[in-house]
């Protein structure tokens, strides 16, 4: 058989990351690869204490259809939450989502026509890459420094391609760690309010700072609207509950939530409520700092690490937060092909190229963080070294 | 702000359903409106009992990441149950949902470009017209009669048109109750075969049969793959942990895993963990008898009211299954008009118009019987006879 598959799904890429995932389950193998969450610390005891108050309290209704917007408790602990971050949000700006990946997916949905421009950060998040190019989006590969998006760069673009969106990640940028700076923010809110389009701001790391000094959200300089701030709790609290939000003017909230009725009616009734239960009865603050000290001693011990072990031709950050370091080796490294000879010294990372828009950079890679104990750091790292003084000789 | 939306997001039509399930919402409304299951029979204790072990099992995988195609105890089970109604697959077959619903988007999104031909029954479901639309497609509507569709009818349509998709519910289909007779389903297998197109298969509704003999799915008459089966847990289950499946061919499913990454990474981990749980544990098929039990008397009950309080005039079906009523008006009476004199009068229906993919039949309206009291029923309908009498005058 042969299936007659749509124009775009030729423009779909299987995920490098999934095939590595599957690469890296073998037994033994330490991964650097994943965007794993630390499974040893996530909040067991009270999610579990959440989930039985839903069933002990006689009402079904959190096991039945509900609402394409989400749960009004859920929805408003949110608000609450982005407003002393300094956005000026209420109930009516949120939707909840099965992950905030899906946000992507309904943004691309509602937004793209085939042959639209889309502007990313170079590198960027490759389930964004992979999610607009199923929308047949064309890139534009916006330069960055250390202090983030070049706004001067990005007016060029702006001027010349008229883009339907651009997507930004501010804080604890994936791969590359790096947070824009507040007046970078500032500014880029006032452009997209100039140039009348629509910014994604994609921010699951942004609560997990381990040093340096809090800057609030991109939306938090929005006062026209066109910032999309999409968040997660998949960092915060656990990923296989599936839930995360987007915060939009109404507009863009009710193209949003039309989309998302045809793509999956709602999210988990169930998970919505228990996760609210959790949020308002426990202390999703204090969790979060106990995996902020966790997540801090494991970066600053990989960062020991390498700079122990690695050569010295391979540059790479110092993130103040978020869960990945980015490596940038001699341009003669090829790092698809050099995580074949990781893999069997039982150690892996992520290559970089899937997260190029043009897959046109070969020497970088990302190394995760948070999921790794400090043994499998101290040694895992070492390991790549001995990859990494191999391949620069 | 004016947002530059999508071509295809200005053909997305805001539900009506949606739209009146919040007018039904108000107090003393009996609604038969909505396609929900009953609260009062989720199965809470075997549920409650399935989420604790898991989180008394000590390890936290049931709350991290996962793939994408997942759970391998469910997908098992999904097969099996499949395999003893007659199909013939294997785990590798299948991708777990979140929701059935998502199914219908993401063969949307691997299949269809703008102008497509999809065929549909008339009336069909309206969530399955609104998705197909959302990617532009063009509706094809096949004539049926009380055995299910007409396939002289189809094979004249594949011929002309070439449409990439047939959509069809089988079985107690949503809303007419119609159950395509087994010799259709022998040829349909086959004309899909002989044409190269793939059948969606939706069948949320098949496990729910109060009276006639079993007819195995159209997907057990499928030799060559071209049927792509949706299975659901909203109606057997619960609807609020939004877990469903597809059942195909590999190549399709990976071509909807690939989609899904995109569109969400995977269902929930833990939802699918639990639901696992309870399946293996407990005794579902025992909990499946207990709801069609319930559903045959209110089914039965409401029916009869029917006979009681409608004039004669209107005509409606008598379902061996599912959870809905097709009510067919005289011509002059406008059920969307008709509503309002309904809710005034503390009942709703669903008007049928939504249902047609051209809009092109005001007189009909479909009455759930699941969602309801006995008192509920004999009240609601004694109503609506109030409110169709003085309409038919």
């Amino acid at each position: 058989m042969e299936p007659r598959f749509a124009t775009r799904f030729k423009g779909m890429k299987s995920s490098i990351i999934r095939e590595i995932l599957k690469l890296t389950a073998q037994p033994g193998v330490i991964s650097f690869a994943g965007g794993l969450p630390a499974p040893e610390l996530f909040p067991l005891t009270q999610l579990k204490q959440a989930h039985m108050t839903l069933f002990d309290k006689g009402d079904s209704a959190f096991l039945q259809y509900s609402t394409t917007e989400g749960d009004p408790s859920l929805r408003s602990w949110i608000a609450q939450k982005m407003n002393r971050q300094g956005s000026k949000v209420t109930d009516s700006n949120i939707l909840i989502l099965s992950g905030s990946q899906q946000g992507l997916d309904l943004m691309g949905k509602i937004m793209l026509d085939p042959g639209d421009y889309v502007v990313v950060e170079n590198p960027s998040y490759l389930g964004a890459i992979q999610c607009f190019g199923a929308y047949e989006a064309q890139f534009l590969a916006v330069e960055s420094d250390a202090q983030g998006m070049d706004l001067d760069h990005l007016e060029e673009l702006l001027k010349q391609y008229h883009p339907k969106l651009i997507y930004v990640i501010p804080t604890f940028m994936n791969p590359t760690g790096i947070t824009m700076i507040r007046e970078r923010r500032q500014r880029l809110a006032e452009i997209a309010a100039r140039y009348q389009v629509l910014v994604i701001e994609d921010n699951p790391y942004g609560d997990l700072r381990y040093s340096g000094e809090d800057i609030p959200p991109l939306k938090a300089f929005d006062e026209a609207g066109w910032v999309v701030y999409l968040g997660s709790f998949s960092k915060t609290a656990v990923p296989g509950m599936r839930l995360g939000w987007v915060a939009a003017d109404p507009q863009v909230i009710a193209a949003l939530a039309q989309a998302k009725q045809g793509a999956d009616l709602h999210t988990a009734t169930f998970a919505q409520a228990a996760l609210s239960e959790y949020l308002h009865q426990h202390n999703p603050e204090a969790h979060v700092e106990r995996i902020k000290k966790a997540y801090k001693e494991r970066r600053d011990l990989m960062l020991a690490c390498m700079e122990k072990h690695f050569p010295k031709e391979l540059k790479w950050n110092r993130p103040d937060g978020g869960m990945f370091i980015w490596v940038t080796c001699p341009e003669k490294v090829d790092t698809v092909e050099l995580l074949k000879k990781a893999v069997e010294q039982k150690v892996a990372y992520v290559p970089g190229i899937s997260f190029f828009p043009f897959e046109d950079h070969n020497n970088c890679l990302r190394l995760n963080f948070s999921n790794a104990s400090n043994t499998q750091i101290e040694e895992g790292i070492c390991r790549l070294g001995q990859v990494f003084h191999a391949a620069c000789k």
